[in-house]
């Protein structure tokens, strides 16, 4: 991250100018919201990749910073939306827009965010913006239908491993991918290294989101992680361990795991299908899985036309995302 | 409205079309809600307004269809999460989204409904685009302010006249000129005819917004009307007869009108909350408020460049929708 840390300050730098005009603008509730998820602690990943696309297409930056703010306005308004849905109390440690103002107001300055994100993106010549918005749009629609594939996953007895991948390269990983094909537009990269950028950013998304799926398990050190430990079996997530051992099971593993999956005792409960995940080697499997995307991932880097010690602090930095490290 | 009924049938066409493509798209927890808001019965005057500028300016209506398409899509996403907002069972006589599915899958299919209206302008050439974009997204957002003003009032004691007409001409009024603007833009229409049609197109909506107040209470053809007489007042709906009235009183007149609206008994409710209206003389006011708006719409309309015959048609229709004859 130390090498990006100039591309990310450009970028605060950015987010809190565009934070000063949310300040005084009425009605105030509409606004608020905003200016509050915006204020919050987080890694500004997104923005980040599209400056470092940019940059690494030998363009300045600073003409990716728009393109940038949009997609972190769009990831915000979608996390406002998608706390509603779970009716998630915490949002990075502090509570969620809906609860603290309510959900009328969450749904609003959503929709205004929304909105706002493609006000952003307007702010290019029309032929940039053009290009933009056909990216933008797409994944736009697939992040919508991966959090209704997700919400579905919830009441659906069989949901298979692919189509808890589907679902999660469209709910996360897809807006990586898009991040830094936007800022490879700005930067006017050819169609093939655009491409190879956005794969590049979904390949990454999907292994990272494996391997939060196995973190959640088995992580060594908490702190890094950041999350409880066993939360995602406490709740009965469709994570892809969980869909991998079912898939693998026979009947009679199918229902010992089911009446597990039922228990009200909590310790139990994770010790058990621990060691049913044992007996699949789980853990492997899925870091397997994760690996191959990062291998896809780095592939399509290498194919890329640019600058090699760019292209080598670039897949340093996703080796750090992947291993927790920024 | 007979003159304009190719128009009419050459979007519903387009719409149905559009329509078709939803039918079948996954998943169908986010595309059917869609697909049922807009197969309601519904007179689609926005996007029968964005055809008609785009034929007064003498180009084929038909190139103004996806502008056409994208302001219906962006107005029924509007409804969506409004009806959520307003906890309303029905609209247009049917099932609201969030009653018939659930308020987390109206919340989502909405989203994604204000992304295809994005997605439908994409359809136009760069320079077309980055025009419609400048108008729809600055409507956009007002039409979210408006709401959020709408929902302020709620709580709020004291609400002016002047407070009223800016959010209906928010929530209601831009749409419309927006609209027309647009179909405007697809005609390649010059800056001015552009801004004197997105005007009568907005005092048009504050001129009908008024009139929907004023025919609450004195709806003579309540078939034509549609609504239950008196539903504002026994609902405390801070119309402009209501903030108009509080404006003229005295204290002692303030009072007594507070303490009709917080009577229990409905009719003792209406009628006397009417009596105040008639020493006020409010059903005059709100008129000639509703007048001098009418008139400056078709002011707007007479400095437009051109055709008389076609300009004298546009008029009629939008006399008649005041006078809810289309």
């Amino acid at each position: 991250m130390q090498a990006y840390q100039s591309l990310l300050s450009l970028f605060n730098g950015h987010l809190e100018n565009y934070r000063n005009t949310l300040a005084s603008k009425k009605p105030a509730e509409l606004y608020e919201p905003e200016n509050y998820i915006l204020s919050l602690e987080a890694k500004r990943i997104r923005p980040l990749l599209a400056l470092i696309a940019c940059d690494l297409f030998e363009k300045d930056a600073k003409i990716a910073l728009n393109a940038a703010l949009s997609v972190e306005i769009f990831h915000n308004f979608s996390l406002i939306h998608d706390d509603i849905l779970d009716k998630a109390p915490l949002r990075r440690g502090k509570p969620t827009v809906h609860e603290k103002w309510n959900t009328n107001i969450a749904i609003l300055s959503g929709d205004v965010m929304l909105v706002k994100a493609f006000d952003i993106l307007n702010n290019y010549d029309a032929n940039t913006l053009k290009l933009l918005m056909n990216v933008f749009i797409k994944t736009s629609v697939e992040v919508c239908e991966g959090q209704q594939h997700d919400m579905n996953f919830e009441s659906r007895n069989s949901v298979s491993v692919s189509d808890y991948l589907q679902m999660v390269t469209y709910k996360t990983a897809v807006l990586l991918g898009c991040s830094l094909q936007m800022g490879a537009i700005c930067a006017e990269a050819n169609a093939n290294d655009q491409k190879n950028i956005y794969e590049f950013g979904k390949h990454l998304g999907i292994a990272f989101q494996l391997l939060d799926d196995m973190l959640d398990v088995y992580a060594t050190d908490t702190k890094k992680f950041g999350k409880q430990i066993g939360g995602d079996i406490l709740s009965n997530k469709k994570t892809y361990l969980l869909l991998k051992t079912f898939e693998l099971s026979n009947t009679d593993q199918k229902q010992k795991l089911e009446a597990l999956l039922n228990s009200p005792k909590a310790e139990e409960k994770i010790k058990g299908v621990m060691e049913i995940y044992d007996q699949f080697n789980i853990k492997t499997l899925v870091q397997q899985e994760a690996d191959k995307h990062t291998k896809e991932a780095i592939g399509h880097l290498h194919l890329i036309n640019a600058d090699a010690e760019k292209k080598k602090s670039l897949e340093k930095m996703a080796i750090g995302l992947l291993n927790r490290d920024i």
